[in-house]
C-alpha cells in the first residue's frame, strides 16, 4: 500500500520554489541603479554567464561520456539498470540548474544591493539576503524535488509502488544512486574548476595590476578586474552551491539505503501507516521539513535601525539560523515518532541484533544538528579577527614571513583536533543511538538547514562584490560604509560556512561508506588485510596529491592570465590612461579555460583511482568480495585524510587571511602599533598569498574528493557484489520472513543451492546452517536440494534465518 | 631441545662491537690538530655532553615514572610479569649508551677530519666515515645484543630453554617488548627533544648574530654558535641513531612475534634443528647477519685519489651500500632455507591456511631491501640538487617568498604518491608472499643494513663540523674544498638516510601492527565499526597536532635563546670586538632545557592517547576485545597519517633547503643567470626557514611518533585480550595439537569451561564448535563439563580443533 507520505517532500519542494521564485522577481524589481553601476555589473554578469557556458559546453561532453559509459555497464551487468543513465542526467542538470539559478540571482542581486545601500542599510541587507535565500532554495528545492521524483518513479518502475522486499528496494535506491553521481559531478566542475578560476583570476590581476602597473585593486583599467569579480560569484556562490547540493542528495540517499536495511534486519517487512517504507521515507520527509523552516529562518533575517552596525546584522542572521535549527529539532522529532516504528531491530557488529527506539533515532539527529552549530564556532575560533590564533599569527608576523608561514600552518594543523574529536565523537554517539542509520539521519537533520546556510554563505560574496561595485562607480563613502558592514559579516559567515561545508562532506561520505558496505554485503572493513591495508594507504595519499594538483593548477592558470594582462596593457592603446578600453572578455576566456583544464588532472585522479582498484584486480579474476573490501578500505583512506587536509587548509588559509586584515584596523605587535605597509604587514600579505589556494581552492575541494570517491564506490557496489547472479527471484518462493542468505547475508537463489546440489558450479553451497539470526543456538548443518531447504524452513518457526555458506572453488 | 643458533646473534653482535672498539682507539689516535682548532672542538664536545648529561638527568626521571607504572601493572595484571620492568630499562640504557657513543665520537671524529685534509682527502674520508662506522656499530651491535640476550633470558626463565607451546612464547615476547619500549622512549627525547634542540639553536643564532649584529654565521663571537654546532649532532646524529636503534629493535621483536605465530598456525609445534623455534630465531639471525655484512661494507668505503670529486666520494659509498645489500639478500636466501620449514602453514584471513614455503619468506625480504633501496632514490628525486622539482620552485622563487613556498609544499605533498604506492605494494607483496610474517621479515631484511645506512648517515654531518672547525680555525682554503666535498656528498646521504627511516618506521609499525593484533587476538579491525572508524578519525589527527607542537615549540625554545644572546651582546663587554668572551655554555644550557621542556606536549599526546583509549573505555565497563579493536584502529590512523606526514615534511623541507643552495652556484631563471642576495634568493630563504622545522624536527618525529603509538599499544595488548583470566593452564592438559580456544583463537581453560556448566560466571559458554579449522564442514554444537569436552577432543582425530564461542552476558 502506498501512502500519500512519499509526495510530501515534492510538495514542500515545490512549495519551496515558488517562494524562491517570488523572491527572485521581487529582487529582480529592485532599482538596480544607473550608468556606471549597471555597467559593471553587467560586465560581471556577462563574465559569468561566459563561465557557465564554457563550463556547460565541457559538462556536455563529461557528462555524455559517462552517460554512455554507465549504460554500456547497465547493459553488461545485470544488476544494474539502464534507468540509472536517465538518472545520472537529471542530477547533472539539475544541479547545474541549480548552479545557474545561483550565479544568476547573484550577479543581479550585487548592484541592488548597492543601489540600496544609498539610502538604507535594512533595505540592503534584505536585497542581499534576499539573493542568497534564492539560491539557498533553489538548490534544496530543486535537490529534494529531483531525488523525491525520481524516487517515486523507480518505486513505481521496479516495484509497482508497493513493498515487496529488500532487494527490489535495493534495486530502486541504486538505480537513485546515479542521481547523485550526476549531482556530485558536476560539484566536481563547479567547486575545484570554480576554486582554480578564482584565484588564477585574483592573482593574475593583482600580480601585473597591483604589483607591476602600481594600479589600484578592483581598478577599471585592469583587464583581469572582471574575472576577478566573476571568479568570487564562481568559486564563493556557485561552487559552494553545487557542494552543498551534493552533500544534500548523497546524504538523503544513504540515509534512504540505511532506511531499508533496517527493514531487512526487522525481518524484512514491517507494516506502518506509510506502506511499510517508513524508515526510507523519514530522511525525505526531514529535508521536505527543513526546506519550509528554511523559508521561515529567512523571512526572520531583518533590521530596522538604518544605523546598526556589525553585531546587529549578524544577530539578525543568527535569528534566522538558531530559529531553523531549533524549528528542524522539533520536526525531526515530531517525524521520528510518527513516521518510525516504536521500536526497531538494527543489526550491530558483534552485538547481532538490537532493539533501537525511535526516540534513539531522535537523539542521533540531535547529534547532527549540534555538529553542525559547534563546527562553526571551531571554525570562527581559528580563522576569526581578534581571536588568539589570529593574533598569535600576527606576532609572528614581525619576523618575518617565514615565522608568519609557519604560525598559519600551525594553526591550521592543531585547528584539526577539536574538529576531529568533534567528528569522531558525533560518528560514536550517533551509531551508539541508532547505527549507521543513525549517522545517516544525523547527516540529514544537519543538511535540513541548507536553504537557510546557503542563504548566509551567499549573501557574502553579494556584499562583497556590491562593496566593490560602489568602489569602482565611485559613490559616496558612506555606501562603501554599509557595504562593508554587510561584508565584514559575510566574512565571518564565509569562514563558518566552509566548517559547515566540511561537516556535510564528512557525514555524507560516512553514511555513503556504511550504505557502501550494506550494499556490497562485505562483512565489514578489515584493515587487517594487507591489501585492504595497503588500500588504506593509498587513500590516505590521494588528498594529499589532490590538493598539491589543484595548487599547481593555480599556479599555471595565474600565468596565463598575466601573460594575457601584460599583451593588453603593451598592445591597446591609452588602456592606462582610461581611454582605450580593457578587453575583459579575453581575461575571463583565459579564466575560463584555463581552469577547466586544469581541473582535469585532478578530476582523473578523483575518478580513475577506486576505478582501477576496482576492476583491476578483477582483471586478474580477484575475489569480488575481496575487491569490495579494498575499494572499502581506499574510502576510509580517503575520507579520514581528505577531512584532515580540509580542516587544515581551510582554517589555515582562512586564518592567514584575516592575520593580513588584522593590519587594516591597526595591531600591536611588541608593545607597538603596527599598519598596513609596515614589515610586518608585508610579512602576513605573504601568508595570505599561500592561504588563498589553500582555503579557496584545494581545501574546499576536499569536500568534492571524498564524496565523489564515497559515491562511485556506491555505484559500483552492485557489480562487486550485494546480488547473486541470477537475481531475486528466491524471496518470492519463499515468505520473507525466512529469506535464505549466505555467509555475507545475501539472498541465495533457486538456481545456487541447485548448482550445489549437482555440482556443476563453480560455487558451491557447502553447508547450510540454520539460526534464529541472533544467536547461534539453533545452529544446524542441512544439505538438501533446494525443494528440500524450502522445506525444512517452512517447517520451522517464525524469525527464523536460513545461512547458506557458499565456498567459492 | 635448545640449538646453539640461538647464541649466533650475540656472537656476531659481539664481534661488531669489537670491531667498533677498534675502529673507535684508530680514530681516536688520528692527529686532533693544534690550538684554536682543538678549542672549537672541545667546545661542541662540552656542548653535546651537556646536553646529553641534562637529557640522561630528564629520561632518569622518565625511566623510574615509567618503571613504577609498569612494576604496579605488572603486579595488578597478571598476565604481566615484572620482568618487563628490568626490560624496559635495559631497552632505555642501551639505546642511551648507543647515543652516547655515538655523540661522543661524532664530536672527536670532526676536528680529525679536518686536520686530516689539511694534507690528504682519502684520508679525510676514512677518518670521517671511520666516525660513522663507529656510531653505526655501536647502534647495531648493543640493539642485536640486547634484544638477543633478553630474549635468551626470558626463554629460560619462562620456558626453560626448551619450546612448550605459542603462549608460554607469547609470555617471552611480550615480557621482551619491554625492551623494544625502553629503547623507543629514548628515541623520543632524542629525535623530538634533538629536533627541537638543533632548530631552536640554528634560528636563535641566525635571528640575532646574522639579522641584529650583523656577523656572519659560525663566527665565534656569536654565543650561539657552539649550541648551532652541538645541534648538528643532537639532532643528526644522536637523534638518527635513537630512531634507528628503536626501529630495529622494533622490527626485529615484531617478527619473532609473527613468527610465534606461524608456529601456532602450524598446529603449536614444530620440529627442526633450532629447538622448533627456527621461525622465531630467524630474524635475529638477520640481524645478527647484517652487523658482519655491515663491516664489510665499511671496509669498501674508501677512495685513493686526492685529487677525487663528489661522484667518487660517492661512488665509493654506494659500493659499500649496495654491496651490504647483496650480501643481506644472499644471507636472507641462505638463512630462510636453513631456519625454516621446507613448507609452512600461515593463517590468511578469509583464505585460512595456506601453505608457505621457505623460498616465499626469501622472497618477501627481497621486497624489504627493494624499499630501502628505492625510497632513497625517490627522496633524492624530489629533494636533489638540479632535479626538476628543486628548479622548478627556483623558478617559483622569482615571483616572490609566496610562490615559493606553494611550490615547496606542493613538492613536498607530490612527493607521497610514489612513496605511498610504494610502502602499499610492498605491504602488498610481502603479505602476498608470506602472511604478516613475510610482512614484518621485509622489515628486518630492510633493518639488516642499519649499522652501514648509519655510518653512512653520520658521516654527514661530521663532514658538516668539520667544515665548521675548518672555518672557524682560519684554515687555507683547499682543507674547506675538501671537507666541502664531504659535506656535499654528506647531504645527500642526509637526505636519502631521511627516507631510509621512514621507510623503517613504516614498516616497523606495519609489523608492530600486525604483532599487536595477533597478541591481543581480535579478529582484525573492521572499520566499518562506528568506534573503530571514529578512533581511525583521531587516530590520523594526532600525528597533523603533533606536527604543529613541534613546530610551535621550535618557536618558543628560538625565543628564548634570543633573549639570551642579546642580553650577552648587551652585557659582555667587548664582545664584539673578539676581547670578551661569550658565554657559550649558558646558549647551550638553554637550548638543552628548551627543548626538553618543549617536548613534554607532543610526548604526552603520543604517550597519553593510547592509554586514554584503552583505559578510559575500560572504566565505564567495555568489552575488552571491542577496545583492542578501537586502539587498532587508532594505530592504524596515526600509521596511515604519520607516514603521510613524515614524507611530505621531510620532502618539503629537503626541496626547500636544497632549492636555497641551489643559488650559491647561480641559477638561470627566465633566461637569467641569478645568485645569493638577489630577490629570488631571499624568497628562498624564507623557504628554507619554514622547512627547517618540516625537516628537522616535525618530519622526523614522525617515525617515533607512529612506532611508539604501535610499540604501547603491543605493550597495553596483554590487559586487553591475548589471554583468558587464568592463565594458560589447559595447554598442558590438553595435547597441544587439540587446544582448546574460543571464536578470537584464544585459550580456553578449564575455569571457563566449568563456569559454563555451573554457571556461575559472568562469562558463559554458550556453544563449543567442533571443526577441522579451515573449512567448517565438521562444525557441531557440543555441550558438555570440561571433562567432556577433554575427552570429545581426545576421541577425535589429529589435527581437529575445538572452539568454544564465548557470550559475555
Amino acid at each position: 500500500m502506498e501512502s500519500m507520505m512519499i509526495y510530501m517532500p515534492i510538495a514542500l519542494a515545490l512549495l519551496g520554489l515558488i517562494y524562491m521564485l517570488v523572491k527572485k522577481s521581487w529582487v529582480m524589481k529592485q532599482d538596480a541603479g544607473d550608468g556606471k553601476m549597471k555597467e559593471i555589473s553587467d560586465h560581471i554578469y556577462e563574465g559569468a554567464l561566459a563561465f557557465l557556458n564554457a563550463e556547460y559546453r565541457l559538462l556536455a561532453v563529461f557528462v555524455i561520456i559517462v552517460s554512455v559509459l554507465l549504460a554500456i555497464v547497465s547493459f553488461v551487468v545485470p544488476t544494474t539498470h539502464w534507468l540509472i543513465v536517465v538518472a545520472f542526467i537529471f542530477g547533472a542538470v539539475f544541479s547545474a540548474f541549480a548552479g545557474n539559478i545561483g550565479m544568476k540571482i547573484a550577479t543581479k542581486t550585487n548592484v541592488r544591493t548597492t543601489q540600496a545601500a544609498r539610502t538604507s542599510l535594512p533595505n540592503a541587507l534584505k536585497i542581499s539576503f534576499g539573493g542568497g535565500t534564492v539560491m539557498g532554495l533553489g538548490v534544496a528545492g530543486l535537490a529534494v524535488l529531483g531525488l523525491t521524483a525520481f524516487f517515486i518513479i523507480f518505486f513505481h518502475v521496479f516495484m509497482e509502488g508497493t513493498w515487496t522486499n529488500t532487494m527490489d528496494m535495493t534495486i530502486v535506491l541504486e538505480t537513485l544512486a546515479g542521481f547523485s553521481l550526476g549531482a556530485e559531478s558536476i560539484a566536481l566542475f563547479a567547486r575545484v574548476g570554480g576554486g582554480i578560476y578564482t584565484k588564477a583570476a585574483d592573482v593574475g590581476a593583482d600580480l601585473v595590476g597591483k604589483v607591476e602597473a602600481g594600479i589600484p585593486e578592483d581598478d577599471p583599467r585592469n583587464p583581469a578586474t572582471i574575472a576577478d569579480n566573476v571568479g568570487d560569484n564562481v568559486g564563493d556562490v556557485a561552487g559552494m552551491g553545487a557542494d552543498l547540493f551534493g552533500s544534500y542528495v548523497a546524504t538523503v540517499l544513504a540515509a534512504m539505503v540505511l532506511g531499508n536495511y533496517v527493514i531487512k534486519d526487522m525481518g524484512g517487512a514491517i507494516s506502518d501507516a506509510f506502506g511499510g517504507i517508513g524508515p526510507i521515507l523519514l530522511p525525505m520527509a526531514i529535508a521536505g521539513a527543513g526546506i519550509i523552516i528554511s523559508v521561515i529562518g529567512t523571512m526572520l533575517v531583518k533590521i530596522k535601525n538604518n544605523d546598526a552596525k556589525e553585531a546587529q546584522v549578524m544577530g539578525a542572521l543568527n535569528i534566522g539560523n538558531w530559529t531553523s535549527i531549533a524549528l528542524v529539532a522539533a520536526s525531526c522529532f515530531g517525524l521520528c515518532i510518527y513516521m518510525l516504528p516504536e521500536t526497531m531491530k538494527m543489526n550491530f557488529f558483534g552485538e547481532g541484533l538490537v532493539e533501537i527506539s525511535s526516540m534513539r533515532v531522535f537523539y542521533a539527529t540531535l547529534v547532527g544538528l549540534f555538529v553542525g552549530a559547534v563546527i562553526s564556532s571551531v571554525t570562527e575560533y581559528y580563522t576569526g579577527l581578534g581571536k588568539k590564533p589570529i593574533l598569535n599569527i600576527v606576532q609572528q608576523s614581525s619576523t618575518g614571513a617565514g615565522t608568519n608561514i609557519i604560525a598559519g600552518l600551525a594553526t591550521g594543523m592543531i585547528s584539526t583536533f577539536p574538529s576531529v574529536l568533534l567528528f569522531a565523537g558525533a560518528i560514536w554517539a550517533s551509531y551508539a543511538f541508532a547505527g549507521f542509520y543513525g549517522v545517516a539521519l544525523a547527516a540529514s537533520a544537519m543538511m535540513a538547514t541548507t536553504a537557510m546556510q546557503l542563504a548566509i554563505d551567499a549573501f557574502g560574496p553579494i556584499s562583497d562584490n556590491a562593496g566593490g561595485i560602489a568602489e569602482m562607480s565611485e559613490q559616496e563613502p558612506i555606501v562603501r560604509e554599509r557595504t562593508d558592514i554587510l561584508d565584514s559579516v559575510g566574512n565571518t559567515t564565509a569562514a563558518t560556512g566552509k566548517g559547515f561545508a566540511i561537516a556535510s562532506a564528512a557525514l555524507t561520505s560516512l553514511a555513503l561508506f556504511a550504505a557502501y558496505v550494506t550494499f556490497t554485503g562485505i562483512d565489514g572493513i578489515n584493515i587487517f588485510k594487507a591489501p585492504v591495508l595497503a588500500m588504506l594507504f593509498v587513500g590516505g595519499m590521494v588528498p594529499v596529491v589532490f590538493s598539491a594538483l589543484a595548487m599547481n593548477a593555480v599556479g599555471k592558470a595565474a600565468m596565463e592570465m598575466v601573460e594575457e594582462v601584460r599583451r593588453q596593457f603593451r598592445d591597446i592603446p591609452g588602456i592606462m590612461e582610461g581611454t582605450g578600453k580593457p578587453e575583459y572578455d579575453k581575461c575571463v576566456a583565459i579564466s575560463t579555460k584555463a581552469s577547466l583544464k586544469e581541473m582535469m588532472l585532478p578530476g582523473l585522479l578523483t575518478i580513475g583511482f577506486p576505478l582501477v582498484i576496482a576492476f583491476g584486480p578483477m582483471l586478474f579474476g580477484m575475489n569480488h568480495m575481496a575487491i569490495a573490501e579494498m575499494l572499502g578500505g581506499y574510502m576510509a583512506g580517503v575520507t579520514v585524510s581528505g577531512v584532515l587536509w580540509a580542516i587544515f587548509q581551510n582554517n589555515a588559509g582562512g586564518a592567514w587571511d584575516n592575520a593580513k586584515k588584522s593590519f587594516e584596523a591597526g595591531v600591536e605587535i611588541n608593545g607597538e602599533m603596527t599598519y598596513k605597509g609596515s614589515d610586518a604587514h608585508k610579512a602576513a600579505v605573504t601568508g595570505d598569498t599561500v592561504g588563498d589556494p589553500f582555503k579557496d581552492t584545494s581545501g574546499p575541494s576536499m569536500n568534492i574528493l571524498i564524496k565523489l570517491t564515497c559515491l562511485i564506490g556506491l555505484v559500483i557496489a552492485p557489480i562487486l557484489g550485494g546480488h547473486t547472479e541470477d537475481g531475486m527471484a528466491m524471496t518470492n518462493e519463499i515468505s520473507v520472513e525466512k529469506i535464505i542468505t549466505d555467509e555475507h547475508n545475501q539472498v541465495i537463489t533457486k538456481a545456487a543451492i541447485e548448482k550445489y546440489v549437482d555440482g556443476s558450479a563453480k560455487a558451491t553451497v557447502k553447508t547450510v546452517t540454520i539460526t534464529d539470526g541472533i544467536e547461534d543456538t539453533k545452529s544446524e548443518i542441512f544439505k538438501g536440494s533446494f525443494e528440500e531447504v524450502k522445506k525444512k524452513v517452512d517447517d520451522l518457526g517464525d524469525g527464523v534465518i536460513v545461512k547458506v555458506k557458499e565456498v567459492i572453488e
